[in-house]
């Protein structure tokens, strides 16, 4: 009995993947800004390991748990952008972290950068500053009351950051990545006036990515999804078909109904559906297809006149990589060799 | 440092839990049906294990690697309720597990049920029909056509199934229900029609229960989320404020914007948001409330005149139960004795 993996399991296409990794960071390179990609992409050390070897400055990642991962296995500069409300155990934690690593963390007022100066005394953060998704972060204009707020805690102020979520959006990614800047440059401004001097504006997103290098305002941008791509990016326009490097095999496991159902469904795809996305997922290697209906076993299939027989095997790209890749333990890593080398997805489920 | 969970993280309150374990069996005994509960809502030997205490037939599971954890725990009576495609790695395992419990698969189709005869002689099979879902399974009248091809493969063909998933609609619901019931007769009939004799029919969701119950056809039914309930089965009218047994436990993170951002974001909840869904989730002791927003990390929060503080804790209730289960590594039991025993999710991630 083989030990491979069986469907629905996730593939990264290793050729195409530092195909990503390398074409990002000479952008990066070649525009002066550095690059500290967000690694909950992919939550594995492999490829943080080659997105560093490729230049990056240090990684980004969402949670404590997932720093804690990451510094376990050597990496040395880490960034949780997340505004984290700090508890006494959270603070043992990034104290805990900061005598490994260099390590700084998001905040975003003034109540949460005071406990964190208490519990971490000389903590490196950034100022979080809403560009336009309205998620977390204040106002950029106020950026500088939480800066200050912060110095007086006795945190050591890095600068500042955003996110621009709302680039996810078809027509509205160039628009995303000017808002991404002038809220930088807002930010920088409102610390200044508070003698705060910002030294790193942090942004960047892989749909504003072009945008947020062209706009030379960030010193620094945090994509996670470039380096794997999925069908949300496919969809947006940002990645062609050959840059997309992680896909689900499945199984046509029936055509009872009439219907083409895969044993790739919601357990393992995710399911994220964005407005602008056409279905539940997209097929690599048939582009009219779609998944119309989802649910946690089975993915339905249409648009395509010519199925594969039965037991077929196809591949699968899923809307949004970031939570597939969550569902998953083991990423199989395809260098074109024929053989599947098994990655660990060493920070799933570290969700705290 | 206490070792306690650290949001997020999910709760199961264990008296409600029982509560609906124990109306659900009474009801279905009174009926005379037998109750097989999907386990591919909790993952969670301890839930299975009071399920089956209540008198529960058997389980249901929706792939092998299910199956094989439950039978790893002394669950000796399982079904399979998912169109097997089998290869030969399959069918060693299938063998493994029939030598070991009473096991039976689901069939949808004569190629399926030649391939399992061959690889698993004489396992026990149940036929899927398709109620209206339109997802697997055949039309109910060729039941017997893969029935029959199903006993000259050397298949034990049990009976037939179906899942009445379109009977997740606040308004569909009767009419689910008796489509349901008629599909079972149908493929009942189509089965004498080829000699075969159905000794069961298999039914039954958790929003068809009564329906399904009431109807006098089915001799089984499968619910799953029943036991525990979630914001799906509140906003279908199927389960009442007091009946919804497992929440999220969440942190207030940020109002910096004037949002209200909790840090159970689509990596704990899952991103199932159904037509009928008001949101992204609920807050259990905050009925106006709804998350408006969900990212990977932060679910923005509105419809709530007064916010808990930064730093507070408040209850979600995920939208789909069985997709924030399959998130986390623990489930956390709240006996009301103030101290949260730790139950492992042990089939999280089976989907093969």
């Amino acid at each position: 009995m083989s030990s491979g993996p069986r469907t629905p399991y996730l593939v990264v296409d290793v050729p195409r993947m530092e195909a990503n990794i390398s074409r990002t960071a000479t952008a990066a390179a070649s525009a002066g800004v550095l690059l500290r990609p967000h690694v909950k992409t992919h939550k594995c050390v492999e490829i943080a390991t080659r997105q560093l070897e490729a230049g990056a400055t240090g990684i980004t990642v969402a949670t404590v748990g997932e720093a804690e991962v990451f510094v376990d296995h050597g990496f040395d500069d880490v960034f949780v952008a997340y505004p984290l409300w700090p508890d006494e155990h959270r603070g043992a934690r990034l104290r805990a972290l900061a005598e490994r690593a260099t390590l700084a963390v998001g905040v975003d007022g003034v109540e949460s950068a005071e406990r964190l100066g208490r519990l971490v005394p000389g903590l490196a953060v950034l100022v979080e500053v809403d560009s336009g998704q309205h998620r977390s972060g204040g106002p950029p204009g106020q950026a500088g009351t939480v800066a200050a707020a912060a110095a007086r805690s006795g945190l050591d102020v890095r600068g500042a950051f955003t996110f621009p979520g709302h680039g996810y959006d078809p027509v509205g990614r160039e628009s995303a990545a000017r808002d991404e800047a002038a809220a930088l440059e807002a930010a920088a401004r409102s610390m200044r006036a508070e003698g705060v001097e910002p030294r790193v504006l942090s942004g960047g997103s892989t749909p504003t990515l072009e945008g947020g290098l062209q706009a030379g305002v960030a010193t620094e941008l945090r994509p996670g999804v470039y380096a794997l791509n999925d069908a949300q990016q496919w969809e947006l326009g940002v990645a062609s078909p050959d840059e997309l490097a992680i896909t689900c095999r499945a199984t046509v496991v029936s055509n009872a109904g009439g219907r083409w159902v895969l044993d790739s469904g919601a357990k393992a795809l995710g399911a994220d559906r964005a407005a602008y996305n056409t279905g539940f997922g997209r097929l690599l290697d048939r582009p009219g297809a779609r998944i119309v209906q989802l649910s946690e076993h089975h993915a339905v299939v249409e648009g395509y006149a010519d199925p594969p027989p039965l037991g077929g095997e196809v591949r699968v790209v899923p809307n949004h990589v970031c939570v597939a890749v969550n569902l998953a333990d083991t990423l199989w890593a395809d260098h074109g060799t024929g053989e599947l080398e098994p990655w660990a997805v060493a920070a799933r489920g570290r969700n705290s």
